[in-house]
C-alpha cells in the first residue's frame, strides 16, 4: 500500500516516529552519549547474554558442538532485536580436539613431581606412551641457533622467557613472548627436538596452564613435535630443578587431534542505514573461544558488547544514517577464517566499510580505543575525546585495531579496537579461569556503552575523503 | 667523631652516596618516574605485606586483637626498611564486637524465608529472643516524616534505596545512599520503630550483607534500636514479598556489643628530609578494617601501598629533601580517632604538612588523584600530568582527598586521594568477600608506584606560597 496517510495507525506511528527522531536529533552529542551510557548501565543485555554463552554453552572451540550452539543462540537473540537483517555467513573452519586431559611430570633423585600442562592448539599428540626425554631450557627461539642441533636433538625444549612485568600494557608483554608459543615447536623440530614445553603467557604466578595457537608452518610431518604450555609456578620449579640437575627426566602425554575442516558460520545482524545504506559500520568480536574455560573474557565479552551496540542504539532512540552491522566472527583463535571470509565477501560486493570496531581484549573497565587510520580521520577522533571524559574514557591512540577487523583496512577508512584495562587480562587468557564470574557486570556494560558512543559518532559524522599524500597509521 | 675523612670506610660510603645522589639528580623526572614504576612492578613489597595482613592476621576492627597484631606487624616491617624513625602514636579507640552470627527471616503464608543480614557497626543488640515485627519499606530517611509515627511505631523500618547504577563513579552512588546506613536507625528510633534493616551498599545483586558504621547521635538510650544490613538479593525478595503482603512478619537477632574504649596506635615511619626537615609529606591508609572479610581492599591495600612508597623512594635511589612519613591510621571505619589524634599532635608540634596523600579506595588499577587545594597548587599538579601519561594515569581533578588526611587541611597545603578504578569497589566493600584473592598484584603495585611518583614530585618541587585572595577548592 502506498497511501500511508489513509491508514490511521500508520499515521500515528509515523508521527510518533518523527517526534522520536527529532527528539534525538535535537539532542547534543553530550546528551545522546549520556543516554547511551545510562541505557547500558540500567538496561543493558550484555551480561545476561554472556551468562548464557558462558554457563549454558561454555568453551566454543571452532568446529565444536558448542561453537554451533553459540552460532544458533546468538542468531536467535539478534533476531529478537528487530534488526533489518540477521544472517549466517558460511565459512569452513579447522577442527582440533584436546582429547584426554594431559599429564606431565619430571623425575629427580627426590622422586616424581607432577606439573600442570595443556596441549597448545594445533599441536600433534605424543605417542601413546608419551614423550620421555631430558630438558633443555632456553629463553627464546633465538637461543636454538647458538645451541645447535647437537645440544637439542632428542631433547624437550623448554621455552621459559617470561612476560616482561614492567611494561604497563600487558599486551606488549605478551607480544614479547608469544612467538615461543606460536613457532617454538616448528623451530625446535628443525633441530631434532622431541617435544616442546612453553611457559604460560601469564604475568601471575599460579598453577594454570594457558593454551593458544601454534603452527608447524610447512614443516614435514615427521618433524612435527608435540608442544604444551606449563603453568608459571611449575615453569619456575622446573627451572630451579634443572639448575640442580640438568639431566632430569621430563615426561608428558597428550592425545589431541586435528580433524578435517568443518562447516561453520559468522553471525551477522544489520540495521540498514536511513541515508547512506552502502556505507557500513561494523562492530564485532569473535564467537569461538579456547576450550579450557568458558571464554567469558576472550571473547564472549566482545560478542555480547557488539550485540548490545545495535540494541543500545535502538533503545536510545537513534536511527542510524549508515548501515550498522554486528559481526560475530568465527575462528579468530586458530585460523581467522571468519574474518578472512567476511572481508572477501565485503570486497566482492563492493561494500564500503568506513569504520570497523573490534572488542577482543576482555570485558574489563574500558579505557579507550586504539586506531588504525590516516591523520585526517584520527584528528577527527581526537576532536571527540572531550565527549568521553565524563565516562573516564581517555585513551585515544594510533596503534592497531584487532585481528578480525584488520582485513578490512583501506586507505580512507577507520579501524579501531576497544582498549579495556589490561592488567588482569592475561591472568585468565586461554586458561581454565577465563570464566563468567571473573567478568564484572558494570565493567562489561561500560565497554558496550563506550563502543556504542563511538559508533554513534561515526554514524553521524562519517569519515573524511582520502587526502592527497595519504599516510596510513597504525 | 668529627673528622669523617680520616675514616676510610666512611669516606668511601660518602663518595658512593654522592655518586648515588648525583645519579638520581641528573635524571629527568621522566626517568625517575620510570624507575619508580619499574621498581614497584619488579621488586614491590605491597603484595607480600598484604598477603600477611589479610591471610595471617585478617579483619582488623578497632580495639580487636587483630588490630593489635596489625600494629605490631607493620611497625616491625617498617623497622626493616632503614627509615630514620619508626614509632607508635597512642590513641584510644572504640571497641565494638559483632558477637554471634546474626540470624533473620521473614514469614509469609508460604512459610519461612531466611535472609542474609549483618549488624551495622555500632548497633545495639536485639533482645535475646530477637525482634519480631511488621516491616515498613521506605526509600530513604526523608520518607519517615511523611509516614509519621503512627505508621512507623512498633515496626521495623526497611531502607531500600538502591545505589544509582548510571553514575560512573560508584563512590557518588554510595554517597547517595549511605545516610540510610549511618543515620537510619537514629531517625527511625525517633518515630518509635523497633529495628532497622538497610539495603546493602552494593551495586551488584548477590547474597552478601555489607556492614559499615552507624550512629545514634545523642539519641536517648531507650530509643536506640538495632540496625542491620541485608544483602541486595534478599532486599529485592523482601520488597517483592511486601508488595504481596504488607503484613508479613520479619524476625532478626543480633548480639553485638559496645565496650569501653581501649588503647591502640597509629603506626608512623619517617625518612627525615635532607634540606627541609620541617616540611612534611605524608602518605597513608587505615590499619583498621571491618570484621567480615580480611580488609584487603579496605584498606589493607592503602596500608601496604603507603608503606611501599617510602621503600620505593629508597630503592629508586631518591634522597628526599623534605620529611616523608607513612602514617597507618587507626580507627578510620568507626571513629576516625587516629586521624584526629595525628592532626592534633601535628598542630601542637607546629609541623608544616605541605602534602598529604591517602589511599583508601581499594587496590584496583589506579586512574589518578583527586585534590583538595588552592588554584595555584592545583595548576602546579596539572603541569605534572604529562609525566603520568605513559602509565595511563589521567585523572587529576579537584574533589576532596580522604577521611584520614582531611583534618590536616590548611590554606596553603595540598591534600589528595588516590583514585583507583571504582567499578568493583562496592562489590567487596565491608563484606565477607573483601579478601586477598580479589586484589590483583599488578594493580596494587601500579597504585604504589603512582603514589610514590606524586610524592617524589611534591618532595622535589614543594608547594607554592599562599596567594592573596586564596580560595580553597575541594
Amino acid at each position: 500500500m502506498n497511501s500511508d496517510f489513509r491508514n490511521p495507525l500508520r499515521t500515528i506511528l509515523l508521527v510518533v516516529s518523527i517526534i522520536g527522531c527529532s527528539f534525538v536529533n535535537s539532542q547534543t552529542d553530550e546528551e545522546t552519549i549520556k543516554t547511551i551510557y545510562k541505557t547500558s548501565l540500567t538496561n543493558g543485555h550484555s551480561y545476561q547474554w554472556l551468562d548464557h554463552l558462558s554457563n549454558n554453552i561454555g568453551g566454543r572451540l571452532s568446529g565444536s558442538k558448542n561453537a554451533e550452539l553459540a552460532v544458533n543462540y546468538t542468531k536467535a537473540e539478534l533476531e529478537k532485536l528487530g534488526l533489518d537483517k540477521v544472517w549466517l555467513q558460511p565459512v569452513m573452519v579447522p577442527k582440533w580436539e584436546r582429547g584426554e586431559k594431559e599429564m606431565a611430570y619430571f623425575e629427580t633423585t627426590d622422586g616424581i613431581t607432577k606439573v600442570n600442562i595443556c596441549a597448545l592448539g594445533g599441536s600433534v599428540a605424543t605417542a601413546e606412551n608419551g614423550v620421555t626425554a631430558n630438558i633443555i631450557e632456553v629463553q627464546g627461539i633465538e637461543d636454538l641457533e647458538s645451541l645447535g642441533p647437537e645440544k637439542i636433538k632428542g631433547k624437550i625444549v623448554f621455552y621459559n622467557r617470561r612476560m616482561q612485568p614492567d611494561l604497563i600494557s600487558t599486551f606488549d608483554a605478551y607480544g614479547g613472548c608469544v612467538n615461543q608459543r606460536y613457532a617454538g615447536a616448528m623451530e625446535a623440530g628443525k633441530y631434532g627436538a622431541v617435544g616442546v614445553i612453553v611457559r604460560s603467557m601469564n604475568l601471575r604466578q599460579d598453577d594454570l596452564p594457558h593454551t593458544g595457537s601454534m603452527s608447524y608452518g610447512d614443516l614435514p610431518v615427521e618433524l612435527r613435535i608435540p608442544s604444551a604450555a606449563i603453568s608459571t609456578n611449575d615453569a619456575n620449579t622446573l627451572s630451579e630443578k634443572l639448575k640442580e640437575n640438568k639431566d632430569l627426566i621430563f615426561y608428558f602425554k597428550q592425545s589431541c587431534q586435528q580433524f578435517d575442516d568443518v562447516q561453520s558460520y559468522n553471525v551477522i545482524g544489520e540495521i540498514t542505514g536511513s541515508e547512506f545504506p552502502n556505507e557500513y559500520i561494523i562492530v564485532g568480536g569473535h564467537l569461538d573461544s579456547w576450550d579450557l574455560g568458558d571464554g567469558a573474557h576472550d571473547d564472549g565479552a566482545g560478542v555480547v558488547q557488539s550485540m548490545d551496540v545495535l540494541r543500545l542504539l535502538k533503545e536510545s532512540g537513534i536511527t542510524p544514517k549508515r548501515s550498522i552491522r554486528v559481526v560475530l566472527f568465527m575462528n579468530e583463535e586458530n585460523g581467522l577464517r571468519g574474518a578472512t571470509e567476511y572481508a572477501k565477501v565485503a570486497k566482492e560486493k563492493n561494500e564500503n566499510h568506513i569504520f570497523a570496531l573490534e572488542s577482543d581484549a576482555g570485558g574489563f573497565t574500558p579505557r579507550g580505543f586504539s586506531f588504525a587510520t590516516n591523520d585526517t580521520n584520527f584528528k577527527q577522533v581526537l576532536g571527540w575525546k572531550p565527549l568521553f571524559k565524563p565516562y573516564l574514557i581517555h585513551y585515544f591512540e594510533l596503534g592497531g585495531s584487532g585481528a578480525d577487523v584488520g582485513p578490512l583496512k583501506t586507505e580512507g577508512n577507520v579501524l579501531a579496537g576497544l582498549r579495556p584495562d589490561s592488567q588482569r587480562y592475561f591472568d585468565h587468557h586461554h586458561a581454565a579461569n577465563d570464566t563468567f564470574e571473573h567478568v564484572n557486570k558494570r565493567e562489561l556494560e561500560l565497554g558496550a556503552a563506550t563502543m556504542t558512543s563511538l559508533v554513534y559518532l561515526f554514524d553521524k559524522y562519517g569519515v573524511n575523503p582520502v587526502p592527497e599524500n595519504n599516510e596510513l597509521k597504525d
